[in-house]
């Protein structure tokens, strides 16, 4: 399985996506600091990715501390999860996780212990986190390959694959899961600019795995839909609301849109932990707005003139109107979301 | 005005599209194979330009014929025709513009014409439909700003500007009419992958001009329109079949589907050299798919891994329910498009 993101016991190592395909690179974060600029930067991106990086960012970071006292280290504590609160504000996987870990250090504290036994616990929670999620990955796969017929060309965003999650992945899991079963699975990635998480991860993933893998510029994806070459979408997500809007990378509203007008599903897959019954609808959901580099650039490739604004949201927000399901490792909800979404996260179904 | 392409004498002279906007370099074809060369690797592009190119390739070519009798200049004059013929399928104002100079050819040479008065009279009816050309994009732009607000914030995708035409722009020449007559125009230019003529050459164009513009990634459009920061599309076209499918940079088509998903207005600028009424509908336009390379690398970086296969159409079809109306220089066409076509290009109004 690929190495998204890995505890070595001193160390959190990530692969660096921001060098592939063509370069495969290990990213050591020794301290808390480090894998915060990994988060910013992108070393390491996909919502569940963020948050088990996070998670480990803040065990490595107390694993490390010199405080004697429990007081001084709950301060520490408390700026470590400050730190990585700090790193990206879309992806809802990363509060989730920091509150998962903010409630083991309450519960190891509470019983009286040690900063010894509170670091040991924080570590064994990032482990769980990280270990949870590669489960859910694949239960959510076993779900949604259900949906996938036995001949399936799928049209996949961005990239909420292995290297978005601890292992396996979200949409990509649905498809291994479904390639896995024997179906004849053929997937159209759109490169995903501007940062290319398409052509550069879900391709490379996927190619890795044996599955036929067609690379197209974004906006192809709705000539492909009307020339009848995509049978259903699926997609990851960032942060998905109460009544089941959906934020994700940005171009994914366009797909729906698109899949829409062509009757095509349009899927999204993500764990319990994206699903945000705090926020009410999309409109709650902050869209981070990422520098102009990533749009004027690509390499050392200047593709912009001088004088001209750059926009950079990298997300969008899809209505709930325009998805077909929702798959998570809990099942799969249906409209009215508003209902199914708390069901789900409710553990009922 | 922007020197898209120019006759010199001996020689046809273009700016290199490929190196905008970093490098300002001119390419000097001394030959008919060389023009063809240049509208193939798209030194030059858009429908409009490669007609004119193509016109001027053909007059260049035969210019420096050695012929001495009109039989031997006619075989030649039919090869050049026919090299002209197979640099790009889809754009129809080629085969348009190689027409008018073999009825020209055949005007001169009935009258009992001469090799040297052949000749002349090849160059007279390039740069006849060269600045015909300019003349149609500044009526047009006359016309389209009637359709522009006092007030506009303005999609558009690929580049059908001066740099798509002899001059001035189909697309940008209806904002730059509406600029002119000081309307406050604000435009958002896809970037267009993979070619990225919008990043490269829509906003060179307009920043020279001093029109505010701001440059998205394609997959941005949707989510721009969702936010009410659309007031209106306009692109060009590639083609114009009669019942009013148009045939246009790769994207269009998605474009088009979001307008009408959020009611913004999708206008096509074009001159009537690009509406074919021999092509029924947009399933009888050819698509060209060029090579690989152009959606696999940005200058020396490559963006997919080995073994991930990869699809570049140039064009797609928008069918002509998307379209709002179409702005030629001889007045707007509105639907049903069957009649109001085939009355512009008749000549009737």
């Amino acid at each position: 399985m690929l190495p998204t993101v890995e505890w070595t016991g001193d160390s959190v190592v990530m692969i660096d996506q921001r060098k592939l395909p063509s370069t495969e690179i290990y990213v050591t974060c020794r301290t808390a600091a480090d894998v915060a600029r990994a988060i910013k930067t992108m070393v390491i991106r996909g919502a569940p990715a963020i948050g088990v990086s996070a998670a480990m960012g803040i065990a490595l970071g107390l694993s490390k501390s010199k405080a004697t006292g429990t007081k001084q280290f709950t301060t520490e504590f408390q700026k470590t999860c400050d730190l990585m609160a700090g790193t990206r504000p879309t992806a809802v996987n990363l509060f989730w996780a920091i509150d998962r870990m903010k409630r083991a250090f309450a519960e190891a504290a509470q019983g009286g212990g040690s900063v010894d036994e509170i670091k040991a616990r924080l570590v064994v929670e990032s482990q769980r986190i990280h270990d949870e999620d590669v489960a859910s990955c694949r239960t959510m796969g076993a779900h949604g390959a259900t949906l996938v017929p036995d001949t399936a060309r799928i049209l996949t965003h961005c990239n909420a694959g292995a290297l978005a999650t601890a292992g396996y992945g979200t949409a990509l899991g649905v498809i291994r899961a479904a390639a896995a079963q024997g179906k004849t699975i053929a997937v159209l990635a759109d490169e995903t600019r501007p940062f290319l998480q398409g052509a550069r991860l879900t391709a490379w993933e996927l190619v890795r795995d044996g599955i036929d893998t067609t690379v197209i510029t974004d906006n192809m994806a709705g000539s492909m839909m009307r020339l009848g070459d995509v049978d259903l979408v699926v997609v990851g997500a960032d942060r998905i609301a109460a009544n089941g809007d959906v934020a994700n990378k940005v171009g994914t509203y366009s797909v729906a849109v698109l899949a829409r007008e062509h009757d095509v599903p349009f899927y999204v897959a993500a764990p319990i932990s994206t699903i945000d019954l705090q926020t009410a609808n999309g409109d709650g959901i902050p869209i981070e707005e990422r520098n102009d580099r990533e749009v004027t650039h690509v390499g050392s490739s200047r593709l912009t003139p001088v004088g001209a604004r750059v926009r950079n949201p990298a997300f969008d927000v899809t209505p709930a109107k325009f998805v077909t399901a929702i798959i998570t490792e809990r099942g799969i909800a249906r409209p009215p979301y508003q209902e199914s979404l708390a069901a789900l996260v409710g553990g009922r179904q």
